[in-house]
């Protein structure tokens, strides 16, 4: 685990992945194909990521000090309803409650949540962006070893768009007006990477008692931390 | 004011308004055209009051006890930003900035949204059922004063829709287990009538200084109450 997370600014000039343009195309991303859960419980876990997603976002529209903010906000939390719907209809397809798919997920999930939502609302703004950010990019990788029909449509859903440039935009502001928030946001963003590629690691299937080849896992972790540190920049602060 | 209140429970027979079928038809449905505000302040206030219901959505979200309450309250977070989007899609087709439209009517909303929120999860699923319920039924009767285009895209925008049944199973199942919470939440559902309802009245345009004319507004009054009690008998409460 500690040797993903050394590596993290080691490349900065890593190319863009494709997952950070604007109409994504899944072939030739790096993938953990061979890590991939069984449909179900990827999709379970999936969707309850972004019910977490959600509240996080949702969190950060009641508390903001302004209406621009409160409607940025809530656009994200939309989005994001967007994909836990998504998500929900994938698990209709294999003929699956939602609620019984995600259920194995929830605790560990909650307790990332709890302790991932900051203490105000610039905080809590970083967190909707840089967990959304890493957990979505991961698991559009994760999706590799489902169907190529599935693997489609989830690359599709989780596709990035609009909501992280209303993000980007709040926060950049916010910084402009009050510098001395940039440093402790950026401490703040560090330590959401740890925590959320845990979230992440949790996710791979492997045999009980074995941990995954890390050989294998690095180039993965190497790209999601690669575009972190570029979402970071569009910020302004230091990865 | 209190001449509506105290009618509340004069007509439980009216008819079930169209508002209340599945695909709505707008004619002959009464409506508050003469007292139609101007569209954008029309829009704003719709918006910001979508905005106030989707964080108390996201509330129960949040606090839901089981895995399968926090689906459906996301759900009908889900739906409830759909609308949100869909009259900020409206301001748009006016040339207006959501968030200076909606300005004027954030703090008496959001005093609203703080006195109603209830204080447990029973009590803010009760305020969710509820107070959408009045609202969006008032908001369709508000705008008949807009243009027919624009009144028929809010109709539809506004319909009740599946949002209302996944509330009405979560307490129906909560109520069955603990049966002394029917009183408790009989009763916050009849304060909420009384806030909802002024909230409403804040909306119609009037000369300053002038009073709308009671008679004009009793009929209107009289179907939103009757609609409310039927969304109550559904939970197997007294309205």
């Amino acid at each position: 685990m500690a040797s993903f997370l050394r590596r993290r600014a080691k490349n900065p000039d890593t190319p863009r992945p494709r997952s950070q343009r604007k109409k994504p195309v899944v072939v030739n991303r790096v993938d953990l194909a061979e890590l991939t859960p069984d449909p179900v419980s990827y999709l379970g876990r999936a969707a309850y990521v972004q019910l977490a997603l959600f509240e996080t976002a949702s969190k950060a529209a009641m508390a903001a000090p302004t209406t621009a903010g409160k409607h940025a906000l809530a656009e994200v939390s939309r989005l994001t309803l967007a994909r836990y719907h998504g998500l929900v209809a994938e698990l209709g397809r294999a003929h699956r409650e939602p609620a019984e798919a995600m259920e194995p997920f929830r605790r560990s999930i909650d307790e990332f949540h709890r302790v991932t939502l900051g203490s105000d609302w610039y905080e809590t703004l970083v967190t909707s962006y840089v967990t959304a950010g890493l957990l979505d990019d991961f698991l559009v990788r994760l999706a590799g070893g489902l169907s190529d029909d599935q693997q489609r449509r989830i690359a599709i859903l989780l596709a990035p768009d609009g909501g992280t440039d209303l993000i980007v935009e709040q926060l950049r502001v916010a910084i402009a007006a009050n510098p001395r928030l940039a440093s402790r946001l950026a401490m703040w963003g560090r330590r959401l990477v740890g925590d959320t590629l845990l979230v992440a690691r949790s996710a791979l299937s492997a045999p009980v008692d074995t941990t995954p080849d890390e050989a294998r896992l690095e180039p993965v972790f190497t790209e999601l931390i690669a575009a972190h540190t570029r979402r970071m920049d569009a910020l302004g602060l230091t990865a």
